[in-house]
């Protein structure tokens, strides 16, 4: 296996799979934007109308022409004569004089002849029917104009955003209660392996439960993805291409894990080849754990092999399957990932040439977060379910001390 | 209204708001372990045995008794006589002799006699039925001992903990497929305001849409609860009064939001001060945008009266509304948040002695990331939807500079 001796990192991996990948729209569906949350949108949505449609208080306050408010002070006031009170959720029927001034509440929409508002507490109403005003006032002070937050035609979401509840607010504000968002990509999972069972049986000594699919399926919803759960496949190249072959058809990706033994990730990557052109890109990526990965396009669509052991697999996925979800989703590739910086507790020795990911747990004290490393065989998935994220050790390291700075990726 | 004149900071006001709120076991249901992603456990989740059950090998090569390999070496390999291979799946039947060693793939039970595997590539077979072994291995090298995962008897998830991909997965190993969850927290939303339209109903001019209704349930269902949207109540003191209590005893928190104007706010208020004791805790909070937003506790029951304004609304729910529905779930407190590092690019003024808020976009340039403010009226929805995420202005200082460093909290 020649490629298996020329490691590349996870980025680099992707990058080439990326390259291998059509630039596709991908297909659509119209749905309510109050279902919307957190998938990507599938078309440019054009304002239908200025927002605001009309210029509004953005204070309590008075209503007024900013110039008979000039060289208002607390010693000499600009006296007003009042007008009607500004009505809530109507337009106003009075037209201000410039010597009037006309309650409004924040949001009110702005009475003819009123190009300001002056805020109450630089007022004070006088016995009659006037008010006192202590401050000046701008033209459009403590007004948003119309069409101030946008104007009818601008394009407000591209495609390829995901939808937050901002977008869908911004969306109802406008009347938008249906929007084309990207019809979440179908993940084939299939898990291999001739010891392996499902979780609901009890294993004979010698099986394990299947755990990958449920933690891959978990990871995909979370991702923005569909899980569709292939089931169990024997260490039978034969079965895998099958079930392979048929699975690809219905799905935008699919994903192999291994049982665990050697033999079968042989068995994945032969039964991968015969999946469709270009095949496999990279087999073995320059990471620990999850160093026997296999990245492929099969006829257009992304095919992922991933070790059998469950950590390994999971952190592999973080890296390879989630981009590649968004990538299907049409959402452009993420440039930054949040992280929570916290103060390393202990030393990780690493290996020099290779990317390592560590579980860590994170421990409050007092001022500093502290990233406890997790040391533990990679198959451990209860390793992983005691962590609170992973730490990146670069390959040009050979570890990293304890009392350094690092930035910890939530799992 | 004296309160007002108090100011104290957004996790001050939380911190006060946690005090009154009984220490309550949630309510809790039995579903399937594959759909508990996100939820948080309600009950210790014990281990009802070893993980793995069995010893077995982590590495392909040969079972072997470590004693056997002791002082092999490239130029004096240790011979040993090829057993049959460790099948997988079953429990072997070969008991080893201190002269065998039997092939066996990852995740192969570990034959009886055997006691460490020693790695492929450190082996060569002879013509003959032996093979030669390069590197001496030590008792339990490249095994997983049985328990090494976890005990049976262990608690392997605490009540209160988020469930993960990898929380999902150690259950699914175990055989656990269904899960004590907490419910989720049913988080009344009401809009206010007699300007306020539903989303799909065209505003006559002076009317707005709703939305503040949709970004909060949003909001809710991203953190976990479970939005009930309660409608838009106009303001008239009695009505508000009789849709809140109503929806309290539905409700596990109620959540207000003001149409914009002064009066409902005040409305706002009074209203809650009718719903329960002990009623109000903070009214005004020290931070832009948001100040004017109520925290209270009415019958054990948190009820909160957020800024009309959909920006202000947003960026409090998520300071207050979110960790509220955390606590409600009986999860611990958020100790740390995510967040990206970026370069800051534009001076951000801001006014000593309150907390504020500032909506920025990013973009990568070349190595750096940078966060570039985004100024608008803070009435403007789609400044938020432009935005990646906040910065965070400490009370103390008085602005941040252009090129700072800063930590961005996605949105």
């Amino acid at each position: 296996m020649p490629e298996f001796l020329h490691l590349i990192p996870p980025v680099e991996a992707l990058d080439r799979l990326f390259k291998n990948l059509p630039d596709r729209i991908p297909p659509a569906e119209l749905i309510d934007t109050v279902d919307c949350l957190e998938r990507i949108s599938a078309s440019p949505v054009i304002a239908p109308h200025d927002l605001p449609e009309f210029s509004r208080s953005s204070v309590d306050g008075y209503a007024v022409r900013a110039t008979s408010t000039h060289g208002a002070s607390d010693s000499q006031p600009a006296y007003l004569n009042l007008a009607e009170e500004t009505p809530m959720g109507s337009r106003p029927e009075v037209s201000l004089l410039p010597t009037q001034a006309s309650l409004i509440h924040t949001g009110g929409m702005l009475p003819e002849g009123a190009d300001s508002v002056v805020m109450l507490e630089y007022t004070q109403e006088t016995a009659g029917s006037e008010i006192e005003v202590f401050r000046p006032v701008m033209v459009g002070e403590n007004v948003i104009l119309r069409g101030e937050d946008l104007s009818v035609g601008q394009i407000i979401i591209p495609p390829g955003t995901r939808i937050r509840p901002a977008e869908i607010g911004g969306l109802m504000a406008l009347g938008i209660i249906e929007c084309r968002v990207a019809i979440k990509p179908r993940v084939g999972i299939i898990s291999t392996g001739d010891e392996v069972v499902p979780p609901r049986v009890s294993p004979a000594l010698g099986q394990v439960r299947d755990v990958n699919s449920h933690t891959l399926a978990a990871l995909v919803e979370q991702s923005g993805g569909e899980p569709v759960l292939l089931g169990i496949v024997p260490d039978s190249l034969e079965k895998l291409k099958e079930v392979a072959a048929a699975s690809l058809v219905d799905c935008d990706m699919l994903v192999i894990t291994a049982g665990s033994s050697a033999s079968v990730r042989d068995l994945t990557v032969d039964a991968i080849h015969s999946l469709g052109r270009p095949g496999v890109l990279v087999h073995g990526v320059n990471v620990r754990p999850g160093k026997p990965t296999i990245l492929a396009v099969c006829d257009d669509k992304p095919v992922i092999g991933l070790p059998g052991n469950p950590v390994s697999a999971l952190v592999i996925a973080g890296l390879i399957v989630v981009p590649l979800i968004q990538r299907l989703s049409g959402a452009p590739r993420r440039t930054y990932t949040p992280s929570v910086r916290a103060r390393l507790g202990g030393n990780i020795p690493s290996q020099a040439g290779r990317e390592d990911w560590v579980a860590v747990r994170l421990v409050r004290k007092g001022e500093v977060v502290s990233a406890e490393p997790i040391f533990g065989k990679s198959n451990l998935i209860f390793s992983l379910a005691a962590a609170d994220g992973l730490v990146r050790i670069a390959p040009d390291a050979t570890g990293l001390e304890a009392g350094e700075t690092v930035e910890v990726f939530l799992i």
